[in-house]
C-alpha cells in the first residue's frame, strides 16, 4: 500500500468553443479537457511546484492508488498503483514532505485527457480518426495552460523521465522562464534514425491490422493484434535483452492463437506475445499513434522556433536553468549517445547542468525500478546542493 | 556485365511418390525439386567443388546474368545478376578459374525451388498453408542429394553468409565428412534472443496481413503490406544506421498511401517503406515465414542429434575440418557476439580456425558489398595458404 494512500484524478478544461484549442498542426478541439494528479502540497509563495511528464504508456497517476478515473475505460488493475510510486513520497526522490508534484496526461491520451476515445460533444461520436495530430509542443501547452490555473509562474523543476523527458525539454526551451531546474532522465534531444524506423514499424503495425479502420474502430472492435505487435517491438527495447530471457524462461509457453500458421514453441515468443496482448486492454491504438508521431516529429529546436540547437539551449543559459541528466547503460530505448548529444549542447550555451551515467542490468526500464540509482542526485539537485554543476 | 556471361538455373528433382522427401517435422513432400547453378568446372577427380548457401532473400543464382527461371513469377530486374558478383569469377574469392561452384535455392524458396507457391501436382493447387515446415536440416539434406547427383564426395568447402551460414555450419556438422573447409560469414551457431524476437515480429506482422488467409491467398491477393512491414523490420539490421540516414537522404519524400492515417513527412520513412514495398515484388510471404522459422529454430546441436555442442564440434575435430569465421563490426543482424560464440565454440573442440573482424561503414551488407574485405582471407584459406590456423 502507498503511503500516500487514494489519489483522486482531476480535470481541467483546456477549451471551449469561444476560445479552442488550437494544436501546432492547425486543427482545433472546441472542447477538452486535461487530467491531472497532484502530489504534496503548493507552499505559500507557489515556488515548490514540480512538472512531471509520464512516460508513453503512463498517466496523470504517477503515486499513490486511484481505483478508477470516470469515463476512462482502459485503466486496468495494472494502472491502480502509480507508475513512478518509488519515486515519490516522503522522503523519495520526489520528497511530498517538500515539494508539489503536478502530473497530467497527455493531451491526446487515454486516461482521462481528451484524445481519440473521447466523445466529441458536437456529433456524440469518438473523435477516432478526426482526433489531430499531436505534437510535444501541444501536450506541453496544455499543461502550461494548467500551471496557469493553478497560479504558478515559475516551477522549481520539470521532471521527464523517457518520452516524459521530451517533454521536459519541449517546455524548458519553450518556456524557459517558467522553470529553474530541468531533470531529462533516460531521453533524447533530437529523434534519430532509429527511433524514427521502430515508431514507422509500429505505425504500420497498427495501421494494417484489418480492424483499424482509418482509426473509427470503436463500434467495430479494436486493432488489437496490430497494437499487441506494435507493444512487442517497442517492448524489446525498455527491457535488457537478458532480463527478457530470463523473465521469459519462468513464463509456460502457450501455443497462441493468435498465429494461423506458425507454433509458438519458445519461452521468449511467448514472453513477447503476453506482453503485446496484455497491453491492448489498458491503452488506445489511437492514442498510440498519437505519441507515436509526437514522437517521430519530436525536434525542439522546430518546437520552439530556434535556429538550431545553439540558440535553442543559450534561452537555458539566460533563464539560469540547471540541469541534471541521467544515462542508462545498455539502455536500447534512448540510447546513451542520445543523452551525450543534450549535454555537448548544454556544453556550448554554458548551461550549469550534472550528468551520470547509471549501471543496471534492467536497460531502459531502470528509471521505473531502481530508485536508489536516482533519488540521491535528484534530491540533491531539487535540495540546492550542486556545488558540482560544470559550467555556467 | 558479368565476366561469366548468362548462367542458367538446373533443376534436381528429389521427390517423388516412390520415394518422397521427408521433412524433419514428419511432412512429407510426394514432389520437389531444387533449382540450382554452378559456376566454373569440375576437376576430374571430383576435389574443386565448393558449395555456396545464399542468404534470406537470396537466390541459386549467385553470379552471372539470368535473364529468368521458367516458371518463377518472383523473378524481377533486381534478381538478374548474381547476388554474390563481386565475389565470384576469375580472380575473385570464389576462383572459377580453379574451382566449380555450386549454389541451391532453399527448399521452401521462390526461386525455383519447390515451395508455397508451387504448384501441388497431386491437387492442380499452390501448396500455400500446406507446404511443411522447413528446418535447416531439410535444406541441407536437399542439397546433399544434389552434390549425390553429382557424385561429389567431399567437397573443398562449404561457404555461408548471413542466414546462409547456418545452411553451411549445418553442413559441416550433419555431414562432417562431405567436406574440408568451412567458411561462414557474418552468422551465428544458435540463434538469440534478440533473433527470435526480431524474426516473431516479422511472423506476426505477414499473419496480422488481412491478405494473409493462413497462406493460402495466391487467388485473392498477397499479403503486400504485412511482407513490406516484415522486409523493414529486418532491413534495419542489414544496414548501417549511418548509412540509411545517408541514402535516404537522397530519396525523394512520397507521401504513402499505405497509410490511411499516418502523413510521410521523412526521408527515413519514405526509404524504409520504398525498401519494404520494393521486396514484395520479388518475394513469396509464404516462403517468407518458412525462413524466418528455419532461422528461429536453427540450433545445430539439436539438428545433428549431439548431445551439446562440444560434441558438434568434436565431430568437426575429427573431420579434420579447417574453418574461417568472419564478423562484421557493428553488424546489427548477426552481432560479433555469436561469431565469437562459434569461434569459442571451436577452440574448445580443438578445430583449426582463422578469425577475423571486418571493419566497415556498410554494417551487415557489407559481406554482399565489399569484395577486398574478404577476398585474400577467402583466397588463401581455398588454397592451402593457411599456416596461420590456430589450434587442430
Amino acid at each position: 500500500m502507498s503511503d500516500l494512500g487514494i489519489i483522486n484524478s482531476q480535470f481541467l478544461e483546456i477549451a471551449t468553443p469561444d476560445a479552442p484549442f488550437v494544436f501546432r498542426s492547425g486543427e482545433v478541439l472546441e472542447h477538452a479537457q486535461i487530467a491531472y494528479e497532484t502530489f504534496g502540497e503548493l507552499n505559500e509563495d507557489r515556488s515548490n511546484a514540480i512538472l512531471l511528464f509520464h512516460a508513453f504508456s503512463g498517466s496523470q497517476h504517477a503515486a499513490g492508488i486511484n481505483p478508477g478515473v470516470p469515463g476512462v475505460e482502459f485503466w486496468t488493475q495494472e494502472c491502480v498503483t502509480g507508475w513512478w510510486e518509488p519515486f515519490i513520497g516522503s522522503d523519495k526522490a520526489l520528497d511530498t514532505d517538500r515539494y508539489f508534484i503536478i502530473c497530467a496526461n497527455y493531451l491526446g491520451g487515454c486516461y482521462g485527457s481528451t484524445g481519440p476515445s473521447s466523445i466529441d460533444p458536437a456529433t456524440g461520436q469518438r473523435y477516432g480518426s478526426r482526433f489531430p495530430h499531436v505534437t510535444f509542443a501541444d501536450i506541453v501547452r496544455s499543461q502550461v495552460m494548467l500551471l496557469d490555473s493553478l497560479r504558478i509562474d515559475r516551477l522549481l523543476a520539470v521532471v521527464g523521465p523517457s518520452t516524459g523527458g521530451l517533454g521536459a525539454i519541449t517546455f524548458a526551451t519553450t518556456h524557459p522562464h517558467r522553470v529553474s531546474k530541468v531533470i531529462p532522465i533516460a531521453t533524447g534531444v533530437k529523434t534519430t534514425v532509429l527511433n524514427r524506423i521502430i515508431l514507422l514499424e509500429q505505425i504500420l503495425a497498427i495501421e494494417n491490422d484489418p480492424r483499424f479502420r482509418g482509426g473509427d474502430y470503436y463500434e467495430s472492435g479494436v486493432p488489437e493484434t496490430g497494437l499487441a505487435l506494435a507493444r512487442m517491438i517497442s517492448h524489446k527495447t525498455f527491457v535488457h535483452l537478458n532480463a527478457i530471457e530470463n523473465r521469459a524462461s519462468r513464463d509456460l509457453i502457450h501455443p497462441d492463437e493468435r498465429f494461423s500458421w506458425y507454433q509458438v514453441h519458445d519461452h521468449v515468443e511467448s514472453y513477447m506475445l503476453h506482453q503485446g496482448k496484455k497491453f491492448t486492454n489498458r491503452f488506445d491504438a489511437n492514442t498510440y499513434l498519437r505519441i507515436c508521431e509526437a514522437w517521430s516529429r519530436f525536434d525542439p529546436v522546430r518546437e520552439s522556433g530556434a535556429t538550431d540547437s545553439d540558440a535553442l539551449f543559450a534561452r537555458s543559459h539566460q533563464a539560469e536553468h540547471q540541469y541534471l541528466i541521467f544515462s542508462i547503460e545498455e539502455d536500447y530505448c534512448f540510447y546513451p549517445d542520445e543523452q551525450q548529444a543534450l549535454v555537448d549542447a548544454l556544453k556550448r550555451a554554458d548551461v550549469p547542468h550534472l550528468f551520470f551515467t547509471v549501471h543496471s542490468e534492467k536497460g531502459h526500464d531502470s528509471f521505473l525500478l531502481e530508485p536508489d540509482l536516482y533519488t540521491p542526485h535528484i534530491q540533491a539537485m531539487l535540495g540546492n546542493a550542486t556545488k558540482a554543476l560544470v559550467g555556467g
